[in-house]
């Protein structure tokens, strides 16, 4: 706790807490409240989730963003069905293989370009129905914006929810970074979500300045029945569920979840634009939302590293990730990308 | 979030955050820091764990006492081994089937008077091992305090323990309000879990004061091999761990763990002697720690519920529990009691 | 394989093939047939289940009781749900755990006497309805003849099964040895499941002399969604099915399953009244089907234990299990008492 | 079962019970046998495995090659362990999701051109070793023969087995046509499993002949502890087992597998040699063992599957398998190569 503060370009999980949130919590901590989710903030929440996602949407505040992928993934699926989801997702990826283990969820994945699913790629693992053989199909999952930066356009969604729905299956959008996308298109949560055909959404707080808190928020109840019991037996159910619940509502209440999401965002084009002008690296994905993606010779990396940290994506091939988050300042930006210019002058 | 506060009996989930630990999560908010756990408050609160369980511990910060047995019953058994615990016991009968589900855990369950295992009620269900057919108990999970509100002595938990490692089991400790048990005994954590043969604990930090922490704290690592990989693949690594840790760390690096747990143990000490003053209540367990159960007519029982919250523990018998946080004043006690007083009188 | 052969009182899954159940298989030998259970003889198969259980019932033939029960109970259960069963219930105590580890299913256990639930039983356990950190009740399972060599009355079943529907509950029925139970009960299978209100039967026909051979009858396709997929991933489904309906036609195509089921209830009957001639030994259980307990002193249980096989079934009592087999003959059984008669009087 | 008998080329499990099969059930029907294994033929059975695949080689018999599969993998991984496979293993594919929701099991898939991995291939997944996010690759698992009809050479295995143990990972044959491979080779089960350095095979006896059984073979007893357990667990422990080790038996006693083997992998030679006569048909992969894929016209596909049963492999492709069985004869594949003839120029 002695160390000096510092900034980096690893994650938007090393950034700390935003102010206004830190203070929702404070306020929230008066007197007693009934546990479990039965408090006024969490009430509040709700009404506030209603005014971005439609008036059917019930929100369910929960811990962090492989407990919301599992808890809705569950709920949307009978014990013998499968998630259609890109190679890429987090869900497959990334989360220890706690679809599998903790849920008894079959992924089928489908090798993409960019991380972003279509109907033609979601026809690859889309068959068998009727099959007792091939873990049925039965929910696609998207991520928007995407492990790889990328975005989808509301229409992209449209075709993909449109697609899925007639052929029997639904569609959950793991929105771990949700905001960004929003900010980065333009509209509102509702447009690319409720109005565009998914039926139930992970929204992620914490990488948006949250200290924790992320929540399963269903727009079609008939599409994931008994999430309340599932957040329980996933072990995602806080006792204390007004602290979770004020961080979102310090997110969702006002524009805060914009004004970060659009901060994050500006910041990845701003890196973007300086790292253009860079030679010897090169941005190798579309800068949709707050992460560039370059490719760096190796042993540039290997020095830019002991000076900033970010993540080396690919080994192989020398991709690099460098990820923006609500805390990241032009400064920051500035003195990331001369470092770079002067690491590959060296 | 505009409701008066209010104080109540019905469980220590429903008190907030005391200051002293919102005061750390703002003092861990500065910089970046890396997340899942690489951070310098969590490297801090593994020193200070050490301090209190011994050289040997292993701290693994999680979200809640859900998880925390779950992550912990995981790693203490293999595939084809089960859980021996109370009929009363959490994991058993308030967790959601959470180990069934989540961690494809089988309990053997033993009836008991107050909560409590001895060796020869172990034996009830320690039988069997070799045979197939029987799931093989691997694991005796006690909690300390009881749910009951009962506590284990030392030289209890060491008979319990000797006699589950004699037949090759290992013993697992809940320890969601293991700050009051310690409170009680007038020892520190290591009298009764590292030196008294418990192999892994689940530490409760949120009723003791926390917003939102527990942790898996493993004394014996031969005992629970894997606790980090089953911690993330449990839905229960915190990307921003920092806060939770600073948490655990605000509670146990000074006596404020101590202080919290005296303080709700002494209220509940002191509504006992108020309740027994009065006719037509009976206190029908030992308090030993912060919880009181006693037996009221139902009619009184409703109007009181009126009044103020607190569970209704066993209709059939008109048991209720009155449970005491760290922020129960000697005023809330005082006057609960006239107001039973009252209500009994009319 | 050239050992002499012998017979003796542990089980009835020591005994062999029924040698008309061996001629089915033979007589399905011929030519190929579509895996799977798309063949001719499960088709008829089919049809003559409904002959018992009514036109509505759906046959799925598996290999084991522990299969067919899992596979039944997953179907009948949402994620959330639990299974209330008798503490003695064969899915609680003699699967190695597979409703937990293999299906994720949470059992409330129920202490019985003799092994039967009543109404007033399973309120002991059916509580909780709508409280997420329940485990929701949502299926009974009763055992018919149950594990302890009790039958239920008709009316017994139909007791239990009014109760659970009233409760929103859908009840299975274990019946490893429901051909035991019918022939004892004088009745067809129909008159204490379908017309009793039970939902779904584990049939059981390994005991009732066949090679290897069970199935899950759906009686309420309501109650059961999906159980052509969870016989798939619960690997219970057979690829030369063929060959295990011909076992289950062959019992059920004409009386044998009565006939092997009237004897064995007949032998376990002919014992009960020989040992009940014997001073020393006391018979301590109803014989209703194919089972006698007895308790015994040890030493007579030591000495017999050397000449026939059985099992001791509580060593704090001195209980022992004799069951009766389709192939135990009188002289069996006559020899059988006389041996316990000898080494009581020795 | 009245219908006229026929054969087709659909599945190898469309074929019957080998009359040496059959005899030697009916040989084992004599008296009674200790149920669960502990009988004569699964003992005389043990013995055998040995002289096939080493002194060290310990046989579990179980119902069906899912189950086996399911079995070996729960036993070789840690909870926290996942599974490589190619992307068209039977695991993967074909089981109904029975790895992940019954065994908590994460594949990690590779595509590969022939359904054969290589260390290289092996390398796209096995990494990551020690990263929490990443489900830990702990075992390698090949099928052979494969499920494209292609065949690892002892040197290919050889190759994968260091490579998979150099990286601290075990390796697991799926060898559901494991005598096909051996028949193919020309060598015994051993050189290329024990000596090749596999530690788990799941062998295969349905489609070589029998009426239904397959077996856990442990070959590195370290690599697979608890399948005891874990085959009670996972639903694949017969009572009657001595009727599913004297089906393996007849097998492997003598040489039946290896006649069978030799049998199935001549027909799909004689009709890879009758339709390379023909104009029309391409034959797509290297037939190395009982199948024969290729690509046909689909109206050709059509009319031809009307007179003889097969499987449409890849609608989109025209590509279809022919599989040839134990009991395949020379004149069904004259006249089967003689029907496509006809249907072509038709």
């Amino acid at each position: 706790m002695t160390s000096t503060p510092w900034r980096g370009f690893a994650s938007d999980n090393y950034a700390g807490i935003h102010p206004e949130v830190l203070e929702a919590i404070a306020a929230a901590n008066a007197g007693h409240q009934v546990a479990y989710g039965e408090d006024d903030v969490t009430a509040e929440l709700g009404a506030v989730v209603k005014t971005h996602f439609g008036p059917a949407a019930e929100v369910y505040p929960v811990f962090n963003g492989t407990g919301a992928n599992v808890v809705a993934l569950q709920a949307m699926t009978r014990r013998w069905e499968a998630v259609i989801c890109a190679g890429s997702a987090h869900v497959h990826v990334d989360e220890g293989g706690a679809p599998e283990k903790g849920g008894g969820l079959k992924l089928w994945t489908v090798p993409t370009d960019d991380g972003k699913l279509t109907p033609a790629l979601i026809d690859t693992q889309a068959w068998g129905f009727g099959d007792v053989h091939r873990a049925q199909p039965g929910v696609v999952t998207i991520t928007q914006s995407t492990e790889l930066g990328t975005l989808y356009t509301v229409d992209e969604i449209v075709a993909v929810a449109e697609h899925a729905h007639s052929l029997g299956m639904t569609v959950h959008l793991d929105g771990a970074r949700i905001a960004n996308a929003a900010a980065a298109l333009g509209v509102g949560f509702r447009e690319f979500t409720t109005d565009a055909g998914i039926d139930v959404v992970s929204f992620g707080g914490t990488k948006n300045g949250a200290m924790l808190g992320e929540a399963v928020i269903v727009l079609n109840p008939d599409a994931a029945p008994g999430v309340d019991y599932l957040r329980k037996s996933t072990m995602q159910l806080a006792s204390k569920m007004r602290f979770v619940s004020a961080q979102l509502l310090a997110l969702l209440g006002g524009d805060l979840w914009l004004r970060n999401a659009q901060h994050s965002n500006a910041m990845a084009s701003r890196l973007e634009s300086l790292v253009r002008q860079i030679d010897g690296v090169t941005i190798v994905r579309p800068v949709q939302a707050s992460a560039v993606f370059a490719v760096l010779p190796p042993d540039v990396t290997q020095r830019l590293q002991k000076r900033f940290r970010f993540y080396s994506w690919n080994q192989a091939t020398g991709e690099v990730r460098w990820m923006c988050s609500w805390d990241t300042t032009p400064e920051d930006v500035d003195s990331f990308a001369a470092a770079i210019a002067e690491e590959i002058a060296r």
